[in-house]
This record gives structure tokens, C-alpha cells and sequence, in this order.
């Protein structure tokens, strides 16, 4: 499989992880989101939205959308299972995903930061204030649900690992970058913690990967 | 079933389609958006994210987040199926319902129209600009993906309604609901109005529900 990401995209950290986890095979195309290379045409023909991640399994079409992926790896490698079983579990995983992947990172992009600022001149001082203010809502929503919800446990949904943790993962990994304080939300930091601890999570970090500034 | 909603919320359009669709009884429930019901503490018992659609069905859990509810009902009730059976078919229809349900109607919610007035100041002209212009994105990749992929058919994906019109016509109802000219996405403009010429999809429009400015 080829995996077309970018160090610190938060989305190709999600299908990063899951890779890690059910242990697949794979190898890494940067695609460099800060000179534009979504946009040139070569990936276009690729993805034509031009954004990443994108999966390349065989000769098949482009995989895109990090959840659709995540749907995609489980259904093809059910090993290391990311969805509970029965259909009221599957949609509260998928519910506290989209959380974060619908409700919270897509309004911190670089693109959305970018019209913020071209198209209304926000300083970069109130594009910060912005995109804490989502990240931080999309951490609060799911911390109240792992208050709230009775089928919360080690992990966002009871002690397995699933779709809901990756998510949860790159919203506070990336909440981290932007100097913000996981620990204001104890359940969801504790979560965070513990998925943390394991390789397949910890070597899907940003700072980890080629081009990220800390980088060797 | 008791689907929590309110007339204009295009995340509660997509629920009400799909229910339509499979011909599953329900009461809908309206929930003010507009005088901030979904914060009172009834609702976020409820919903601790305080955010419609939700669904309720038997003595069950709330379910949450539109996406996750169209799987829900789609692996219980799989009469009138919305994904294709491959794997890959399977990813494009969840991919083309994110793009919508991630990177375009999130931007342009009630909360985040809000915080653009009270944080940044913006005018109701910026608001308006803001708005179309990240619907009109999801239009555009929507549009650039049935034109560059060989699975597009007389919708979607092929010539069965999917997930994946459920979600472009929530996003092309609410362009025109901000005066957008869908038009302009002619492949998009062809498979909505396939869609809305079949009563489940045009019974649920924004306009047909109760507390609508236009209905009876």
C-alpha cells in the first residue's frame, strides 16, 4: 500500500495509526501541504479535492477521507478490530469519532486558516484563538461523553482500542502542538495517555516522521 | 424511533432522508436552534455535545452524529441498502458523504457562524461569503470526484442512491438556501435532481417540516 500524507496532518495520523496497529505494510509519500503540493496536478489526478490522506491499495482506485480508510482497513483486515460488534457500539464509536473528524478538525485546516486570513485579514494571534477554540470543543464534547455515556471505560468505548481513540489521539496530538492543555479534559487525557504508551500509536506521531522539525 | 431535529438542520436532512428511504417509522421532535434549546440541560441529557440530529430508538442510548446514524440504520434495517457491498464501492460513498459531512457543513454551522460575529466581529456580508464559499467547495470536490472517477452513474456512485446523495443533497439544499446556484456543478445539479423527484428525498426538504417559514 502507498499512503499519501504529510508529517503533521492529523487526518493521515488517524490511518497511520490504524496501519500500525493491524500491522500492515505500507510506505509513505509526503505530500508537502506548506509549498502547495495538494494542488499541483499530479496529485490532483490522484485525488482530485487535493487534499490528504490518501491510500493506494493494489491497481484500485485512491482511497480518500481518513474515516472512509479506517472503514475500508476493517472491513478488509478485520485483525485488531477497531469497531465493537453490535450495531448500537459500532455507531457510538463512529458517533465519537465524527465528533472530532467532522465537528472539530476540519475547521482548523491549513486551507480554512488560510481564507481566515486572506479573505477577512484575521492576525495570526486570532487564527490561534480559532483554531484552539475548535480543538478545544471537539475535547469537550467527547470528555462529556465519556462522562456521560455509560459504555465508556479504559479506552473512549469500554477497554478495547477502537476508531474513536484514533481520532480522539489526533485531535489532542494536535491540540499539543498548538500549545493547548489535554489534561483540562481528565477522561479524554487519560485515554490519550494510555494509547500513547503503545508503539503503534506513539511511532504514528508527527514529530516522528520524515520532514517534521524535530525530526533527525 | 423519536429523531431529535429542526427543520432547517441539513445533518438532520440527511437522517430524515435515509429513514424515508427505508420506510422506518418515526416522531420527529424539534428542537429550537435558533432560541438555543440544544443547550438546555433536558437536550444535553440527552446529547452531552448539545447538537441534532439524534436518534433515539427503543429503550437504547442516544445516537449521535448524522454519518453514524445512517450506518446505524443501515446495518439494522439493510432493506433499500445505502452502500454498495464492495469494499472499495464502499469507501468512495463513504468518502464522497465526508467530504460533505467533514470538510464542507461543519464550517458553516449555526456555532461557528456565531463565534465568527462575537469573536472577530464579522458582518452578516462576511458570514454570507464564509458560507458559500466552504459550501461551494464541497461542491466542487463533489463535482471534480464524479467527473474523475469511473464508478460515477446517474448518481454517485452508480445508479443506485447512496450515502453519498444523501449527503450532496444536504449540501446542495442548503446552497440554494443561500441562494448558491447549484447549477454551476452541472454533474452535482443532475444527480440532486434525480434525487428530489422521489418523494423521500423531497418530503424532507428544510421547507416541508414543521416551524418552517413556508410550510403551512
Amino acid at each position: 500500500m502507498q499512503l499519501y500524507g504529510f508529517w503533521r496532518s492529523l487526518a493521515t495520523l488517524r490511518v497511520r495509526i490504524a496501519l500500525n496497529l493491524k500491522r500492515i505494510d505500507r510506505k509513505e509519500v509526503m505530500i508537502d501541504l506548506v509549498s502547495g503540493a495538494q494542488h499541483a496536478t499530479d496529485f490532483r489526478d490522484i485525488n482530485p479535492q487535493g487534499v490528504v490522506p490518501v491510500l493506494i491499495d493494489g491497481d484500485g482506485p485512491a482511497l480518500f477521507q481518513s474515516l472512509a480508510i479506517l472503514e475500508y482497513l476493517e472491513e478488509l483486515f478485520p485483525q485488531v478490530p477497531l469497531l465493537p460488534t453490535d450495531p448500537r457500539g459500532r455507531a457510538r464509536v463512529r458517533g465519537l469519532a465524527q465528533i472530532v473528524a467532522c465537528d472539530s478538525h476540519p475547521l482548523i485546516v491549513p486551507r480554512v486558516r488560510e481564507f481566515l486570513e486572506r479573505e477577512f485579514h484575521l492576525s495570526e494571534a486570532q487564527r490561534l484563538t480559532w483554531i484552539r477554540h475548535w480543538m478545544r470543543e471537539g475535547l469537550r464534547a467527547v470528555e462529556a461523553h465519556l462522562a456521560h455515556d455509560s459504555d465508556s471505560g479504559d479506552y473512549c468505548h469500554g477497554d478495547t482500542v477502537s476508531m474513536a481513540d484514533i481520532c480522539l489521539v489526533s485531535l489532542a496530538v494536535g491540540y499539543k502542538l498548538f500549545d493547548g492543555r489535554v489534561e483540562d479534559f481528565p477522561r479524554v487525557a487519560k485515554v490519550v495517555e494510555r494509547c500513547m504508551a503503545q508503539e503503534a500509536f506513539a511511532k504514528a506521531h508527527p514529530l516522528r516522521q520524515p520532514g517534521a522539525p524535530q525530526a533527525a
